[in-house]
């Protein structure tokens, strides 16, 4: 006899009733009844996983999340927290278009050190004026891919999409006010059509946005009116979390510039390096090294800075695959001092929006005074990027010169002893 | 008069006066006397935060982490933690050599949809008989970098490195027990010599282990014996954290295989989808589209689900960059089944040490039953990269499936309406 | 006391007095007395280079070519030709814009079996219809690179380009009658800024055309209105004679499509093969091959078909490398049906200019009726690009059915004698 | 009534006859009666087409080939040949292992200042002692690409492949006694493997030798004992001819390293340059460029030089692809010095077999002293790939230095007139 079909059972079950009916199968996660109060389906998760796998998740429950919010807007069969140690760095100090001043940057991390070496930089940074930054706001891009009968029939789909933009941005932008088509990238070969949809989506990072004006777009208007099929809404060619030459090439997101210069005395007494050493790792690893692993990273740890500060500020840490890439300058300038710059081409950032809503996120970001404001469309998360771009380049400059002071140590003190003769032939 | 001297300043500053010092920036946020405790010094730093940043930081400092542990071995500057919603999938049925059952896994997520979508796609395997998984354990590599005269000095070099293997690898295996030198792979042009050392590291991810032994056996052994200086102990031909051909070629961490037969009641039930669909979808994005984008991840989101698991889980998130290469396969098999794989060749991994010896991330390993064991050397993180790859897996399968239905619904409506002939020319 | 100032110096040398002082190395080989005939310089250089080298030169000698002209515009120190053996395929049935008909190829190469191989392709395009063939004329690429003092400077210098893009396009076309600048595509970090010109360039290849445009506007106008100096004419984004993302991204001289329906006689009877077979080696080496070995070649062997119609018709052999990026797609269309198309995204090719006037170039281009017509700007380029396209497609397929069917030969024979059962686990 | 059927028809066909069947299209170009001589079937094959297509072709007739050996060994459908305008540069001072003197370098080319600028570069190397060259021989791969069921099948196919290599060697090496196997390199994912044979070739370049091998040893040993079928037998991840990270990583063919030291006096008086700006055009164009572009060439131009090396040599000018990659470094040394160095892992090179026996391009070889002596394998074709990694720096050097003169010569008149102000913020 069901349960559904019993009268008796309208009587609400009881919390053990349920965690039971989870522990023996007979009722999986997502099935817990709606009507109980998101915190207490948590709780009743917990209580059935504790026992199914001999785990008390004390910790993982211990949290100050509206779980209500969290569990339906961020993450289903909710049971708790990961807690993720955060630091601070700073005062740091930019010179940016929206971010121009010092700021206490928070950067939550599991990783020694990277804390206390990022805050060097910042002093460093401080010491020298501040970095300069300047932000690109790309965009972001969703890649719808269809199937066509050929070259002909190709061309006269592209000539269709041409010949049809204003409809095509009037019904894109029409499912969100916050959204703006910038522009529509087509490449293809054989029976494929890849169409690279390209939107201004304002304070928020603008994936979601943008797969909906796709799917909007490429539902009522494309496929109806052209009869070729879309057999994906993203084709890869957007490209969403993965390295990518068409990101490089074009960008994503944000693209952000970063760049200081640093004397002598900076150098010598923060950064413990001095400009010949400091350009020459960066010429041999960041470079050269790059080149000979064929990496797109010519930077020494721009993921490390990235993760800590996505993590802390709620973006979405899988965008850091992205966001990795990029080319890190440092050149001489006169005898002693070096001009150092980072360049991120492809940085999804949103200061609304995805993970920014959570708590302990909403306070990192009212930390760095990221509030988003209808008036100032896209001033937020340009002052986001602008203080990103800062940390990044002090991250930077810290490890870099961290590599060289190991080297300069070492080779300083068994200069002294004349221990390191040239014993190879030249 | 400064403090120190005074001898009435012996008496230990008030909490007061220390966010004071800090608030004023007369004292820095490293620089809180280390006699207070941990918990006292995040307190402090908070309030002094809340104060210069108009931010109650009420959130970031309610957790249960142990703080002095944390403060030391994960974050400098501590002030409390980024919490990130965890929810669960499963049960995942996993046919590994380690992880050969049933499993509850938890997810650390800021997207919505993410766990409910991988979930579906725990259901797919499980009623599939589920995932067959397989490691290879690469091992963790760290490439210092060195400058010679040329070419002839280059070669002569690298005899000397090839004739004294025996005692680099003494050196290196004397820093850690759980240590094994695998191979030193050199790669060389102009002045340049890159020497990518390869250890296996057990239980650990091992990035710090490697870094160690390579210091040493850099700074004692080969520069000393050689005269040839190390420009940097990381020269990026490692690579860490980087998407890069190197560890594509060569692996790097775990290279993990995961795969799954699907037949037609599956494809249709569970994830609604069909066979030819699920095939083409592949095809045109996974391949077509990657290949188009000039992308290093040939598959859908491998990045989504490695960062959950890995924020779940205590893994370093930066390495989700090169965690996420990697590519998806799915073949026809008869009429209406397909053969899905994943292969994932760099996956840094770790079931100790780092951010695992949190207090969420070691419950969330312990719903995994991974609890390294010294008499069983590599296997705990076996098990937590063959669950891993099913997981990934999971989620790979229920994506790929959302994209083909999506199209599907609207094909089979429109084509119920007669809406969809083709009209531009074939 | 030197010849020169001898007044018996004034008599002409003779033969064998150059040769002699081309031996002692008195003189060298550009030094020869400008008014000498070039065929002669060309016999005084081959009798000093048989002297030196012992080596008799009768066969690079022997030639037909205009040896003024050839030392002059191509190629100085002239002593000869190689001769490169040149076999004919055809007739190769073309469906383009301005090549529809059928066409005998010449074809130049060393490398046996490659003539008769791709005649066996044009058997099969024949049979099948003809290849269909479209050209984008993407124009050729010039990118000068330059050095500002950061990011303000850069940003300001890319306003000043895009404000002045009218001049800059009046001075660039100014340098020839046969050029138009098409884009001005700015890349920038750090110090460093290229900008990518962008031209159409008729019927020529153009490389030099945008190059002596390029120098003209950086030496007349940019350099000089913004103090912003050049660091090189080409910054190596144009990017020439190497692989690159950029020109597959962008493409760059021409983009070839090309593509055929092959139903199952053709399969079965000219290409020895059959759909299920061609399609599956297609996704296992040009998919899954290419994407394993990090290749941008997504094809069989492009570059062999190119090479040898490029020395055949006078392009520059260098540019194979570049051209022979691009991606070959087999799909099945019903059972035993495919659908197989080609795709060159960067494709330099020129009908004048280059090695296109030397005389057996001439007449391999005759034979294909490629004759610039200055009323119809760019369609004998476009001709040719439509042939080089359709020849491509035959090479592919001939090579990729040779593959399948020496498997199935194999297998058929080893089947029938019962030789493979699988004696592995599966 | 058929020609065959008729007795009458016994009698050969005249020239003429046999013209008129290629002319209606009765006959195919290689259906031209073996019986007659190879110069007398090219000859009516040029009057066919000389008809079919009215184009006279009297200088591709033009030649003194042997076309008997051509029509077989090189080129199907023999007509003729293409006349490639051939130079010679020198002498190039080679400081190698088999190359250690002065060398005449043949060059055939059809662009103009190549030769003229290759040979200003062979000027500043002798007058620097000569370029220090060094070849690795990694030898020639082929990658055959099997289908198994899944990762359980590969790993058994793995370990019986590791399990038989001592039998795989025999057979392979009994298909020549020129050919060594060095490694089978595995690289699998999903259902697909790739074994990457490499061979050690001798003298030869090696690609049919390797193919031959690998034939014979998946035909004969591999399909038979493991049932396991072989898709294709190159799998692309070979890779021949196209440019790829795999080549890159392992190298093919030949690794080759040239480097030179260059003063001021030579920078000045030779290459116009000065120490300061050839390092600059090399970071902002060889480095940074190249990295901006996605390109896989470091270089300014690899490809010219090759190119017209291989086509005067006889190599296979489809393998200017793979070896146009490569990365040239030009270091400073004191105050007014360089070091400059190229790299080149992957050139394929053969000093007999191929193009290499044509009468040309045996009279260019011979020109080099590039003779193979079976007594002492492998030393011709290391010659010959020394005095190439020369003229490859050579060319690049003057390349290099010839964008810097430019920059100079316009700097310094336009600096004397005061007319570069830096006239926008910096």
């Amino acid at each position: 006899m069901s349960k559904t079909a019993n009268p008796a059972s309208v009587a609400p079950l009881t919390r053990e009733e349920i965690v039971r009916s989870l522990v023996t199968g007979e009722r999986r996660f997502h099935e817990i009844p709606k009507t109980l109060p998101a915190e207490e389906a948590a709780e009743i998760r917990r209580q059935a996983l504790a026992e199914m796998t001999s785990t008390p998740l004390a910790n993982i429950g211990h949290h100050s999340l509206d779980v209500q919010r969290a569990s339906h807007r961020n993450c289903e069969n909710f049971i708790g927290v990961a807690q993720i140690p955060m630091g601070v760095v700073g005062p740091l100090r930019v010179r940016g278009k929206h971010a121009d001043g010092d700021f206490w940057v928070p950067l939550a991390t599991t990783e020694a050190a990277l804390v206390a070496s990022t805050n060097r930089g910042c002093t460093a940074l401080r010491e020298a004026g501040g970095a300069v930054v300047r932000i690109e706001d790309v965009g972001m891009t969703r890649a719808p891919v269809f199937r066509t009968s050929g070259i002909v029939q190709t061309q006269a789909f592209l000539q269709w999409i041409q010949d049809h933009e204003e409809e095509i941005r009037d019904l894109a932008e029409g499912t969100s006010r916050y959204l703006k088509l910038l522009e529509v990238r087509p490449y293809t070969f054989g029976t494929t059509v890849f169409l690279r949809f390209r939107f201004d989506t304002g304070d928020a990072m603008g994936m979601n946005m943008a797969t909906i004006a796709c799917d909007r777009v490429v539902n009522e208007l494309i496929e109806p009116a052209t009869g070729v099929p879309c057999i994906g809404l993203s084709g890869n060619y957007c490209v969403d979390k993965k390295p990518a030459a068409i990101n490089w090439q074009e960008g994503r997101g944000k693209r952000i510039y970063a760049e200081i210069l640093l004397d002598a005395p900076i150098l010598h007494h923060i950064l413990k390096t001095d400009a010949r050493s400091l350009v020459e790792v960066q010429y041999r690893k960041n470079l050269l090294g790059s080149i000979a692993a064929g990496s797109m990273g010519y930077n020494a740890h721009y993921a490390n800075v990235l993760a800590a500060f996505f993590i802390a500020t709620g973006q979405d840490p899988a965008h850091v695959v992205e966001g990795s890439m990029g080319i890190t300058c440092i050149e001489s300038r006169g005898p002693d001092s070096v001009f150092a710059s980072i360049f991120m081409p492809d940085v999804p950032l949103g200061a609304v929006g995805g993970g920014t809503s959570l708590d302990t996120q909403r306070e990192a970001l009212a930390m760095l005074g990221v509030s988003p404001d209808p008036e100032r469309r896209g001033e937020a998360v340009t002052r986001l990027a602008e203080i990103l771009g800062a940390v990044v380049l002090a991250g930077e400059l810290s490890l870099m010169a961290a590599f060289t002071s190991n080297d300069l140590a070492r080779a300083h003190e068994k200069l002294g002893r004349g221990e390191i003769p040239n014993r190879l032939p030249t």
